[in-house]
């Protein structure tokens, strides 16, 4: 194979990830968001808001980590946030995903994407923390959107929301956690 | 409103780009792909593909634009690229779409967003020229793997597709142009 059978036989490849179905809804509530559209939204998200983040970002590379980052889910399925899953069996799913998906690449592409998955999925670089705080936020938006969305699904209480995913969000943008937060607090007093 | 207000009204708002569908399929046929998904998809190939631009691009900047250039779509809806449809008239649409759309963000924002769509559409620096040549790539690759998809639809010939969108991708994006013509030839060739 040539190296643009390759790159061509990975980007059909990924065309799957539009049919992997999320637990959030679309802002208007009609249907089930996809990891490919949410993965899109996200980079938007990345673009709009690398100003608010601590330290000044190579916002480039927030954007190329979120394009690439729910590609494993081709394979392992999205893991809804607040669902119960195997932690230990879906790293390893998502472990073989990434070396079977990006392996379709040429080999430096390959190791180039797998180093940015890597990147994000340590979430220590400022990069990675403002990338999986924002994949952490867009989800409260739908629902503030859409009335509720996947917090009515799960049961999710204030509290739920404010120890699991807060902390999250807070971790790399915090000043978007401060915006987001007493949304959210209405949110839940609105529904006693 | 404040700063982050704005930049979160916007994204809100782009959400209903998810809505606007294409004339192209997934991959698998399974149904009509939309805008936000494609966006994403494109944006992909941007980073796996910058490399067989005829000169060195700023990559970040095609993503950029690629993640941004349908958003006018939410207004003026996806103009098939086969179908019939006043040219001028669509134009007025997109051009107070992308008042509407870009003009929801902080000031600074919304003019920095506007010039890369301008950009984009006026398809004359390297950048434009690659990302545009990529985004009329996209639909061919996903009619090739599902069978046919739009050509059918529309009842495309290979002359129609040499003539009318050959030349697009080849403006860009030479080397890719000379990887899928031979694909595309043998499929209508296997038509009869």
């Amino acid at each position: 194979m040539s190296r643009l059978d390759q790159q061509m036989a990975f980007l059909t490849e990924v065309d799957r990830l539009k049919s992997v179905l999320r637990a959030t809804t679309l802002c208007d509530g009609s249907r089930m968001e996809n990891s490919a559209e949410h993965s899109w939204h996200i980079a938007l998200y990345a673009l709009v808001l690398a100003e608010h983040a601590e330290t000044p970002l190579d916002t480039a590379k927030v954007i190329k980590m979120l394009l690439l980052h729910d590609l494993v889910e081709i394979d392992a399925g999205d893991a809804p946030v607040f669902g119960t899953h195997d932690t230990e069996a879906l790293a390893v799913q998502e472990q073989a995903a990434a070396i079977r998906i990006f392996g379709l690449l040429p080999d430096d592409q390959a190791q180039a994407f797998r180093a940015l998955w890597d990147e994000f999925e340590a979430n220590e670089s400022p990069e990675a923390q403002f990338a999986k705080s924002i994949d952490r936020m867009q989800p409260p938006m739908q629902n503030l959107a859409s009335g509720g969305g996947s917090w009515i699904d799960y049961d999710v209480t204030q509290n739920m929301f404010e120890t699991r995913i807060g902390p999250k969000i807070n971790t790399g943008a915090p000043k978007i956690w401060a915006w987001l937060q007493p949304k959210v607090a209405a949110f839940f007093a609105g529904r006693g």
